[in-house]
């Protein structure tokens, strides 16, 4: 039995591995187009920025290590021109440029994804990042440059952004959205955009570049941004060319399709990783999800249906996490944003915890959000912005999802606590207790987003902070009552709907709980004056 | 409607603010024997290592500030002496002595629990801690004392040994069993105990103290530890004597009974917290949990039920977790010991990861430990020591037994990945997958603790690291043979039933698998040399 398999990264090598484990006598080859089978692609930003020192530790396995350990076959700088399904061949080019002709009983594309190259006049001035030969290019690039522009503020832009900072050049960073971090909401996006600026970083929100030079790129407004390097991170489209030239089925969204067991329209031809069309958690539709974890955790999927054993339907809710400065991004499931869009209803909390018990030194101020399904408590996305314990919070809520756990039964998971480690009463808890609240009706909020018509309709803004709080800064047209002493002026409340707000939502939603049993119509302003605040920044 | 509660720290205080919440008009009355009510007990030992500088800081909230936010009716230095069910009244002591009777139309009970004080002589010159005026005296004591012994390494005792140490304090931690933390299994309180004798603690293993002085303790051996500081830390009890004087029930174990509403026998007497009995989440039965975020959850839920909020049961898993000088102890579910003491079959998975990507600087090894049902593959517990990331993996592991998933699931989890944060393939997705090679019988594994009469039985073991490992120590009567040389050296093995192993068990799981491949009978020593070093440490 001969295994070939297209692309020595991620998903590939974990085939190729777990492959040999349950097939001993199985031949195996691996074909990869660069010169490097298994780095550490998620590793190449902190390279560029000195974080990790070597080189060499980006370098995991090597054609040779593979072979003594595993016996595969690895052969680099080797491209596969075209698959021929009816005779079971791949056509290869070796480094020397000869065409080989390789028979196989199973093949397995992992080819990848390869950076989006947009038709801007000038492109090709502008480098990509894929893989060690891309990164030794934007190295030398970097040792001239006093400054660079970054096009695209997704996760690859906002790393190298911060690595290409942490070398002393100044960096440009142009994104055509509102808000970096496509897959955050714009308001959780705000204190990533106040970091990045705090480090230097030129950021340009709504910004379009039109043309690329050898000294800079110019944007729509015309406006020239200097830089001896040029940088792409707008993307990445999944490598499906050699698989479609194959006569294979390929997703609306130019992925390769696959089956419940990552078998594609052929049947001795499987394919895993960022070529792949995966299947989304949410709505179980087709996405593309180009992420390391995914990638491999599927190519070892791979290598057990072609050893026989069952296929498995894997969705994807997309975990993700980045690292902006040492401020912690992390996301799952699907965003405010994009269920809006999708006219999916959806139940939105926001809270403002910090990451450890307060009373214990060294506690930091944490953004979470939870996006629940208000019909049926289903949990549909998370988001976490923090200088600590965001990644924590959202592996617990990607769990929460995997196990079928409602956003209320958030409340009742025992969670490790001692005091430099979390809270009694954990942001998660909170996020299920604050679901439950407006699940049972017991309080009714309103989000940043939706203040302004609700003003305008009439209805009256009651901040309850302390008078301190209010003249740091308060919401145009608010009132001020503090918490402790809203039973005593209920009087001097104005007619009609209320809404109320604190600095984060928990005494408001006191101040509400109050005003209601009081008979009176009050919402709480979700998250509070934080988020009405991160909501409405630079609008 | 008067609701009356007793004991105002957590579970007390989370009722009473919760019932405020839910009924504005409630008279809400609570009744505290000490100084304080809501304060920080889980921070106090980090006021006497005096990394909590501020006293006040441990005192969340105070009667005044109760009343003014929430109209609570806070008394302090206010004793419950006895409860007359029939006539719904509770004797109360004042500060001042005199004895009141108050009536109630509900009644919570949430007295916590209190220092076990065992019967050593001299018991009455060790302090226990558990309030703030505790921790007064203690650090009184402390002031003073060059050296002090803490009787019980559980996890106040050995908070109070580093904090003590903190102060420049000599330490000798007393513990009668052979190993530290009771709910962990022996390896892997290993690295705690180096942990604590690195900084200087004199841990004594299997040591009982006789007699105790007001200069130190005498233990079983005759030896005398010096202390001016004596701390029993020996565990809690129950404060169940007024429920019992009332004639509710109580449990064999000395709790208060409720049922799944959280009701006593008497229908309008409510418990929560440390003083009742919680529900095994692996079994169902009766156990007792004294932990503050099972507390603070529990008593949310009481004020629900009586406000008429439907009771749902909520087995508890007991998620703890302890820092012992930087290093994380975490833990979830059942121990290996308790489990196989309950006489169940139980699959134990031993890992030593990384915590985030090993490419990346900083990361640090960790000791991971997974316990499964073999019949069912539900997850039965888990346990973490490392220096980072135990808290994160075992809150996952906890969420995961909270959704039902099974072990071999953990092996889909999307757990944010980049590379300071995680692994591509995270040590909890590892754990699924060796639960899974277990499950299908891709690999046999044998424990630590089984190595030797399996040896003593003819089993071979077979070293598959590099030489230069095995020289740095090996297990006795191991034979080696580098895991890259075992395919050419099939013929070098020894006959019959061989044991491979490596330094953690990943690369013997690859030997395992070539070598029953090539029809050998091998099995993997779970977790390597490191677990069955940590295991065999000191014996």
């Amino acid at each position: 039995m001969r295994i070939v398999i297209i692309g020595g990264v991620a998903a590939g090598m974990s085939a190729a591995t777990r492959l040999r484990r349950l097939q001993e006598d199985a031949e195996i080859i691996v074909v990869e187009r660069g010169e490097h089978v298994s780095f550490a692609n998620c590793g190449l930003p902190y390279h560029l920025g000195g974080v990790i020192e070597n080189r060499s530790a980006l370098l995991l396995q090597t054609p040779e290590s593979l072979a003594a350990r595993f016996r595969i076959d690895v052969r680099v700088r080797t491209e596969a021109l075209a698959i021929h399904p009816a005779e079971r061949t791949v056509e290869l080019r070796h480094p020397d440029g000869a065409v080989e002709s390789l028979e196989y009983d199973e093949l397995v594309l992992t080819p990848g994804a390869a950076p989006v190259r947009p038709p801007i006049p000038g492109i090709e001035h502008a480098l990509t990042l894929r893989d060690v030969t891309d990164l030794d290019q934007i190295i030398d690039a970097a040792e001239d440059a006093a400054e660079a522009v970054v096009i695209g503020a997704g996760f690859i832009g906002v790393e190298v952004a911060e690595n290409l900072v942490a070398r002393g050049i100044s960096v440009h960073l142009v994104e055509a959205a509102g808000h970096v971090i496509a897959p955050l909401d714009p308001e959780m996006a705000e204190p990533v955009h106040s970091r990045l600026r705090a480090n230097g970083v030129d950021l340009r929100l709504r910004s379009t570049v039109v043309e690329i030079g050898d000294d800079g790129v110019t944007l729509d407004t015309g406006e020239k941004l200097p830089g001896a390097l040029v940088l792409a991170a707008i993307g990445v489209r999944p490598e499906s060319r050699l698989a479609a030239g194959a006569g294979l089925e390929i997703t609306g969204s130019g992925a390769i399709a696959v089956d419940d067991r990552w078998a594609t329209s052929d049947p001795h031809i499987h394919a895993a990783g960022d070529a792949v069309a995966k299947i989304d958690a949410i709505t179980g539709d087709d996405v593309l999800v180009p992420l390391a974890n995914t990638a491999n955790r599927d190519g070892r999927l791979v290598a057990d249906v072609i050893s026989g054993r069952p296929g498995v339907v894997r969705p994807t809710l997309g975990s993700a996490i980045v690292g902006v400065f040492g401020l912690q991004v992390a996301v799952t499931g699907w965003s405010e944003t994009r269920l809006r869009a999708a006219g999916r209803p959806v139940r939105v909390i926001h809270t403002h915890p910090v990451h450890h018990a307060g009373y214990y030194p060294g506690a930091v101020g944490m953004r979470l959000k939870l996006l629940v399904d208000p019909g049926t408590d289903r949990i549909l996305g998370a988001q976490a912005v923090a200088d600590q314990g965001a990644d924590k919070r959202i592996d617990v809520i990607a769990t929460a999802m995997a196990g079928g756990l409602k956003a209320s039964q958030l409340a009742d998971l025992e969670l490790c606590y001692a005091p430099q480690f979390g809270s009694a009463k954990d942001p998660v808890n909170f996020l299920g207790w604050a679901d439950q609240n407006l699940a049972d009706g017991l309080v009714d909020t309103i989000q940043w987003h939706e203040l302004a018509s609700a003003m305008a309709g009439g209805a009256r803004v009651i901040d309850v902070r302390t008078p301190a709080e209010h003249e740091k800064g308060a919401i145009p047209g608010s009132t001020l009552i503090p918490l402790d002493e809203l039973r005593e002026r209920l009087g001097d409340l104005p007619d009609g709907d209320l809404i109320v707000h604190c600095a984060a939502g928990l005494r408001s939603y006191v101040a509400a709980r109050i005003l209601t049993q009081h008979g009176r119509r009050a919402r709480s302003l979700d998250g509070g004056f934080a988020t009405w605040a991160d909501g409405t920044a630079g609008r």
